[in-house]
């Protein structure tokens, strides 16, 4: 049984891939998910799972559960795989395993990865933060380092462990540097006999001369006042230049004259650099798109590809362009801007079926937030018709909190994510600090 | 600052290391407890995490915060490391890395691991659940394998993914059967297209003639049952002789007759065979103490070692008798006889100390419970001055619940395992479906 119905075909489930499902499940349209992944991550809150303030389940949820509604209509297929190839000309993608599968349209909403600028070698040294394994990979860290500080009996032994850097002041930098300040500060006291958690280093390290580079500078300042308040060390126009297993390597400038330091530390997070998925490149070969600088797909007003109507591109994966009034502008990788280009390419599908002319993609842009850690966050709001509203600490936070919990998905998470949050708030508990770790004593004693 | 106070050391924290750390902390000794992991586990829920239904976090905790009033009181040390050897003539014990702990008194409650009766080649085809990790690595392989049935083209090849072998129908094979029934008939219908998730075969093969073979076989026939109702395949009788990638082969018996039978399967799960830690091989070595056949030690009516009143064995790895009234009888491995052991071995450390007489270690037996899926458990109590009160079906499952949430550690835990469990009882979801999984798009586009 063929059905003569357009292909759809979705690559990536995250903000951007749901949100296009979502649109064309309605329509007469076949369509077919592929990620590599069994759940859609809710990333604004994976920090959180990194520094055992929330379970994975929490921040996740099933993409066949949170699309059962749309499974119901009977034109959807959703598949686990990896895609590892596209060939635009002859409308079909590589499969992991040796499958291919066949599209009339295609939507790649694949995100972005971490980017090392070229020196891959330090991501064993300072992993970042995209997926739940990464995020488990930090918490295993972290949690670890207060573990190994207690065990050594050296002094200099031990300092490295006592030391965390953070590379890049973004959100998510700001964010993971802020919570590993609190949970030294008041997480861990008590718990330890040799050391004293509370005398742990944290050090925000960035390259340029503020913190959080996307909001206004009067809000970077508050960030920066609220991380030194939270007890992080606060390094901007640092370069790094050197990443291994015995720490950072960073050069600063004192006028013309640059000074290079040496920061030991065994644990380093990398919040840096961003670049698109590697299926960027693989349009490129296939369809001679042009990549930018960080590896997105440079797509038309639309969100397709030059030549190639039938391909669009959204979320992190684009470089795209805001066509409102005046100048176009470049779209943050932010979650909205994904959910709206989503929106964005499925109307556009559709018109194109229905022989309209597809719209430029136009983002409303809300505003940004931030949190920093306890009580501290940095708001930045786009009201209509009243312009911008900008806001700092305990009511900023308050409003970060509400806004994180109202767009997760699942009731249940949110009643969970509530609950942790309320009971780490008086507590000063994280409800996640456990780590699983494969047995090895079998090997051990009989090697 | 050397302290003249009796080293004590306590390898494990589960339930019997706990309970001996936290009997001997009022007293005055100075105790260093070691686990290679860094909390304590519920292994009684630890099937719900392997079968999606709670989180990680949610049946463990951090063991700093378990013993966090402990720590207060000045003479404990917590250190995560793994043992791997004891040498008893020195009174040392040996760390990964290359520390060595001195100690004079020496509490080994190192568990128990999976046994394959010498087919170690089974694990990998057919993991087992003592660990965390071992109950991530299910739980991804019972999600994957029906998003591998999904993606199969062919019946040929499909089958294997919908079959779902577990193998040992003691209490945890029984739980892991009939919660995969669950999953099947009940979470994910609905949420595939090209494959019936109720159509999933799981079966469950023990080598004896009942299931739940530690209960009387009024309550063995009861659960077989029940797990007949909830659409699980039970073959008794059934020896395993071989597992490999493609599935299992089994031996039957028709009378005198052998019968050799292959079930295709990817996804088969080991709750047969428990072993004692490796490190009471160590012990073994160490100071000549014997083993019995499962490798655990064989200790001493007051749980020490032959000749060496100063190491105790408790828990899974101690082969004891409990001495009543009567013949001793051998102690099952469960938690309540862990927790016990550790008092014992505790108050028995106390009373050396003091110049008095060790106590034999006598084991007060309150019953046996085993759940077995939705509604369904079998319970076994024994009542002082009433005798054994038996009972099965929805009160018995009730009684399972509250009696698990009661003894899990932590205010928090029992919260949100009470609301996990509400949930999906009332909705039938599995709230920790989420398979975390390492990121491989980069490799497989550029290879």
């Amino acid at each position: 049984m063929t059905s003569s119905k357009p292909r759809v075909l979705v690559i990536g489930c995250g903000f951007g891939g749901l949100e296009a499902v979502r649109a064309l499940s309605r329509a007469d349209v076949e369509i077919t998910l592929v990620d590599r992944t069994n759940h859609h991550l809710f990333q604004p809150l994976l920090y959180q799972v990194a520094t055992a303030g929330l379970s994975a389940p929490a921040v996740s949820a099933p993409i066949r559960h949170t699309l059962r509604r749309e499974m119901k209509r009977g034109n959807l297929t959703i598949l686990q795989a990896e895609v590892t190839d596209i060939d635009a000309a002859a409308r079909r993608v590589a499969l992991d395993g040796a499958e291919t599968l066949a599209y009339d349209h295609l939507i790649v909403a694949a995100g972005a990865t971490h980017s090392y600028f070229g020196r891959d070698e330090w991501s064993v040294h300072a992993p970042g933060l995209k997926t739940l394994a990464d995020a488990f990979a930090i918490r295993a860290r972290v949690i670890g380092a207060f573990e190994r500080a207690e065990r050594a009996v050296d002094p200099v032994e031990r300092e490295p462990w006592m030391t965390f850097v953070v590379i890049g002041a973004g959100p998510t930098g700001v964010e993971m540097a802020g919570t590993m300040s609190e949970i030294a500060r008041h997480t861990l006291p008590d718990e330890f006999r040799r050391i004293d958690s509370k005398q742990a280093r944290i050090v925000l390290l960035e390259g340029s001369d503020r913190v959080l580079g996307s909001f206004v500078p009067s809000l970077s300042t508050k960030a920066r006042q609220q991380l030194m308040r939270l007890g992080v060390e606060v390094f901007t126009g640092c370069k790094v230049t050197g990443i291994d297993a015995g720490g950072v390597t960073y050069e600063s400038r004192d006028g013309d004259v640059a000074r290079t330091h040496r920061l030991p530390s065994r644990t380093v997070i990398w919040a840096a650099g961003v670049a698109g998925s590697p299926l960027g490149r693989a349009l490129a070969r296939s369809t001679g798109v042009a990549l930018d600088r960080a590896g997105r797909v440079i797509v038309e007003p639309d969100l397709s590809l030059p030549g190639h109507p039938e391909i669009a591109v959204i979320g992190d994966l684009a470089a795209a362009r805001s066509h409102g009034r005046g100048e176009p502008k470049p779209v943050p990788g932010v979650s909205p801007a994904a959910k709206q280009m989503g929106r964005t390419a499925a109307a556009n599908l559709l018109h194109r079926l229905s022989g309209q002319p597809a719209k430029p993609f136009h983002y409303i842009d809300y505003g940004n937030l931030a949190t920093i850690g306890r009580n501290s966050a940095v708001v930045d709001l786009t009201v209509p018709a009243v312009g911008a509203l900008r806001f700092s600490g305990y009511f900023a936070w308050l409003f970060w909190l509400f806004a994180h919990i109202y767009f997760l998905i699942g009731f249940r998470n949110r009643l969970i994510v509530m609950i942790d949050w309320a009971w780490a708030y008086w507590t000063y508990e994280r409800s996640s600090r456990v780590v699983a770790q494969p047995p090895r004593a079998q090997e051990l004693v009989d090697s």
